[in-house]
Parts: structure tokens; sequence; C-alpha cells
């Protein structure tokens, strides 16, 4: 399995996580390595570590060093760990509300730790049994990210002109992309004329991140704040939107980066085609519709203030959510790894999940 | 007349012109005096001085600065004048390309120093003439922002949350504001329940200036990314997107700052009310529709950095277009210190207009 992609940002390194702290980037590439749950939470949560699927991997990762904190301090028997591992699964479960794919590994974590603590004692098999799950996770991720990008890729017409939001590449990700990996497979496969990255404020991915990634890959991107996509879209020429997902619902519907609805209605109104990518890890069939998705709101200074430095006068009050919902009859195409869900409702999101369940 | 409003960012100081430099505020209140044209120009080109009506008073008082420079280098006579001050004219109206009543107060100017230099010969009463009329497009520039507020204010239902872009206040006016003004009036007559600014890339004149008049006046001012007001307009709640504009064409069409067209889709999208407030200045007959209005295309730096610090890898290529065009049938109301457009077209824009000149 290809673990790096030319860019990684999550790298396990025998005991301990190593990740990229995404808030320095392009500028400097600064690496910190964590050794506990709760440091993995705090990346999340300070977002070192962003993107849905690379935060599940992360939390998968943050599983792990809780069990080897526990073969430590509690070596002689497994069967406290169950009780023991739990404050570390819900710090984790508290780092990000809107992210599906982190309750997705942690409950693939919890599966495993409840199996192997009922059958077995010796620590280091639990420990390296949760292991092998996490890294079971990231290289899943990284082929599901090769997938959808075919998938994507096949909708795509020639000299295609994209614009993307936010970043979905090898950093959002274990390490290829969701929809920056279908951005990727158009390039790859000579397809692409144009990328245009949405700047994506507050926190600039589009400009610090999604911007960095293309560049190194000599990709042709342009930048572009948020409101000037309509006059863009208007002049016509961009074929497809494409973005990820941070949680998609049994209907279709989509929360993504806060911007992404903005978008989809611009583009719904030119015309223009829109695609989310996400691995299928991202749909929660348990929730009927966007409507009962939690947005998260977060600080004010993140609006107010950029890079540390103010930008409105003090005591400005500013609205922070962090993601948005795009209802889905503003989408023209869903894109997971099994395939497409083409025009998304509640019976086609069905016939796609009931189709992965009957896989082996 | 009240000059003042609270607020002021153009001051006549008897041989010079004070600006206030915009691109400090709001941590820094810096005053810069310019006493040439050239400087003017700078001004306007360099953004201290931003905002249509704001440009065009700068611009009429930059004449006379020239006309002054006249009065001592070329004291004699003033037959000379009229070629002597073209270079004058011509650096002003290459400042900033968008904006029409830059165009409209020069030709108020024009006029002027046709009409004196042919019937006089004293210096003096050439140069006390165009200082006369610039202080009189500068006066009747408050007096139609307050009329102005009066018409806008007229349409919105008690309670009323507004949502608004760029800065279209004191500081892009003569003194009391054009969107902002509106906003002013509603406040002053009970009718506010709040306001949103958006921040408005890549200058923040949202987050910057708007902030700052709003909250100087205590008038509650929630900042919101661009991106967010897709989110906050499909919440419910907001009743008018309020803007201002750079020019107006004979059938409604509205060139304002970039990000405005994305409004106008997204308040159509939800069924906001979306009203463009401007000085019968804005409007250009002469231009059929948006379609032939140039859009000034602004240095990539703009976007790729704020306030001197890169926010995207070094050679990241950025769009930086800073107008869009919104077409006049996303747009309620278009009000002028003459009164309401509704729904404009080219007839309504017409009769508009010639109710305009038939006035004494």
């Amino acid at each position: 399995m290809n673990r790096t992609s030319g860019i990684a940002a999550i790298v396990w390194v025998g005991d301990a996580l190593r990740l990229i702290d995404q808030r320095k980037l392009p500028h400097e590439e600064v690496w910190v390595t964590l050794t506990t749950a709760a440091q993995v939470a705090g990346a999340i949560r300070d977002m070192l570590v962003r993107g849905a699927p690379a935060i599940g991997i992360a939390a998968a990762y943050g599983i792990v060093l809780a069990a080897q904190d526990q073969e430590k301090c509690n070596p002689d028997g497994v069967k406290t760990w169950r009780a023991a591992l739990r404050p570390a699964f819900d710090l984790l479960a508290a780092s990000r509300p809107t992210a599906v794919n982190l309750f997705w590994a942690l409950k693939r974590m919890q599966a495993l730790v409840d199996q192997y603590t009922d059958r077995h004692d010796d620590p280091k098999i639990v420990t390296a049994a949760l292991l092998a799950e996490a890294i079971r996770i990231h290289d899943e991720d990284i082929a599901a990210n090769h997938a959808m990008g075919r998938h994507g890729a096949a909708l795509l017409p020639q000299h295609c002109t994209i614009y993307t939001h936010c970043n979905t590449g090898a950093l959002a990700t274990g390490g290829f992309g969701t929809a920056l990996g279908v951005v990727r497979t158009a390039h790859a496969q000579g397809l692409l004329k144009q990328v245009y990255a949405g700047e994506t404020r507050p926190w600039m991915q589009g400009a610090r991140l999604t911007a960095w990634e293309l560049q190194t890959e000599n990709i042709p991107v342009i930048l572009s704040t948020e409101g000037a996509a309509g006059q863009l879209f208007r002049r016509g020429g961009v074929d497809w939107v494409i973005v990820g997902a941070d949680r998609i619902t049994a209907n279709g519907d989509v929360a993504n980066k806060i911007g992404t609805y903005t978008l989809a209605v611009l583009a719904k109104h030119h015309g223009v085609k829109f695609m989310v990518v996400a691995p299928t890890s991202t749909i929660d069939m348990n929730m009927a519709d966007g409507h009962q998705i939690p947005i998260e709101e977060r600080p004010p200074e993140e609006v107010t203030h950029i890079q540390g430095v103010a930008i409105a006068p003090a005591g400005t009050k500013a609205m922070n959510p962090a993601f948005d919902v795009t209802p889905a009859d503003l989408i023209d195409a869903i894109v997971t790894e099994r395939g497409l869900v083409l025009k998304p409702d509640a019976a086609g999101m069905r016939t796609h999940m009931k189709f992965l369940s009957e896989q082996p």
C-alpha cells in the first residue's frame, strides 16, 4: 500500500503519532509527536489536524496511545481496560462534534477493545490488535481515496475546470484526498484544464493547504476569494464544483466546511455541476436529514483575527459556524469508494449503502 | 449643513485636503495631508480613500489643488489653465476605472474650468469657483445620503435584520453613508434589530470599517465571513441585503464591490429582499447594461497576503476582480436621493432619471 502519496500528514512511528501542524503550513513544516490520547484530542480540537477522514485516523491512533499507556500502568491484565480506556474514547469523541468519521473510527476501535479484552489476557496482544486496526483504517482510507478519484473523474469532461473549497487533499485524509483525489486523478488522466481554490475563511485552508498541495504537484491552481465565486461562475467556464463532506445523512444532505452551501446555491443558479466526494464512513444512515446535524460554533476570534492579528475593532461580535448543510437537491453526485449516487435522495442513498452492506 | 455626522474621512483645510488613511483603520487613525492632484490620484489608487462617492469628492478637491498650483506657477492669467489642468484631470480619471462618480465629479469640475477660464482673468476667482464647486459636491453628497436613508428606511419592516457588504458609510461618502445611511436611519427610527456585516475579502472593509462605524454609534453588528452568508440566509431572519454601488447602468444593472453578486444570488434563492443605495451621480444612463462596465483587476498580492503577511505559498496565482455586476432582475429596489426604483429595469430607470432631469 502506498502510504505516502507524495504528501503525508499523519505518520505512526513505532509507539507515537507524528502530525504535521497544519496551522503553520505553508510557511513552516512543523511536525509534532503525540504520545497520549489527550494530546490527540487537543490536536483535533486546535486544528493541528483537520479534514474528516484524517480526524478519524488520528483518533484511532489516539486509542492505540491510550492502550500503550494502559500496557505500562496496568500491565497485569486487560480486564479493567474497557473501563480504563473510556475517558480516552470520550475525550476524542468530544474533540469535533460534526465529523462523523471520528465516531465511526472510534466505534471500530471500541469493537476491537470489546472483542480482545473478552478473549485475551496479554496486554501486548490487545495493543497490537488495536494498532493493526488503526493502520487498517488508515490504509483503507488511502485505498478509498484512490477509488473515489477514479469514480469521480469518470464524470468529468475533457479540458475540465473545477472549483474546490477548503482542503480535501492528502492533508485532510490518509494521504491522497477526497475531492482533491478526484482533482489529482483528473490531472493524471489528462482531463484537467484548471482548478480554482476558494480560500475558505476563516481558516484559509484553500489558500494555505490546497494551493500548497496542488503547487507541489504542478497542478494549475488559481486562488479565489469566496465572494468572487459568483462572478467567476457567471462568466462561465467552470464545469464542476467538487467538495468533501464531514457528514452525509440518510437523504443525501451534506454537512461540510462553512461556505459549501453558498457554493451549492451559486452552482445551481449558474448550471454548474456539484459533486460531493467522501468515503462511506462519512455517511450517517442513522440521521434522517441535515436538520439534525450539530453544527460546531467556533470562537469569534477566528474571524476577527488572522494569524493573531486583529482585522476588526476590539469587541466586535462575530458568528463562526464551522460547517453548513447543503440539501441533497442541490447536489448532482455523491461519490464514495464504492461508486456514485447521482441526484442523491433517501432511496438512492439506501440502495448505495445496502449494496455496500452486502459486500464481503 | 452638517459636514461631519460623527465620522468624517475627507476634510478640506484651507489649502489642502486631509484624508484618514482607511487602510490603517480600525487600529490607527492616521491622517494624511495632500497638496497636489497627483497625491490625490495616488490616494485613490492605493485605497487610502475608497467608496464611490468619497472618491468623487476627493477627485473634485484634487482639481482644486491643481488650480492652486497653477495660481502659484502661472499667476498672470488663466487662458492656459484649461490645457495646464488636463494632466490632473487625466491622472484622476485613471485612478479607478469602475467608479462612475469619479467621472461625474470630474465632469462637473471641467465644466467650471471651461466656464470660468472663458469669462475671467483673475486666477483667484477661478480657484475660488472651483473650490466652491468641490464643496458643493461634498455638501450635496451628505444631503443625498440623508435623503437616501429616509427613502430606503421606508421600505423596512419593524425589528428589521439587515445584511450589508463592504463599507458604504461615513467613510465611503461625504459623511453619512449610502447603504449604511439606510442602516443609520433605520436605527434612529427604532426599526433596527440587527446588522450583519460581511467581512468583504480581500480588503476586509466590512471587518475593519463597517464594524468600526457601527460600533462607534452603538448599532448592533455581527461580523460574518462571506462563505457563511448562505447558511445565515437559510436559517431565516434576515429581511434585507442592503449594499452600495460603484456604477448603475441604464437598465438597472449594478457594479459594486466583489462579493455583491454572490449575495444577490443567495438573497434571491432564499426570498431575502435586495436593496441598492446610491446617489444619482452613480447612475450611468449612457451605458445600456452591465456587460459594458470595465471591471478593475487588482494585484494578486491583495488576495495572497493580509496586512503584509502571506497566507498562500510563494508564487500562488490569484484572481482579484475588485467589482462584480449584479443584474437588475436580482434587485428589489434601487434607492437614490430622489426616491425609489422598485424592480428596476430600463423603463423604470428612464422614468426615475427623467423625473430627475425635470427638477429645478
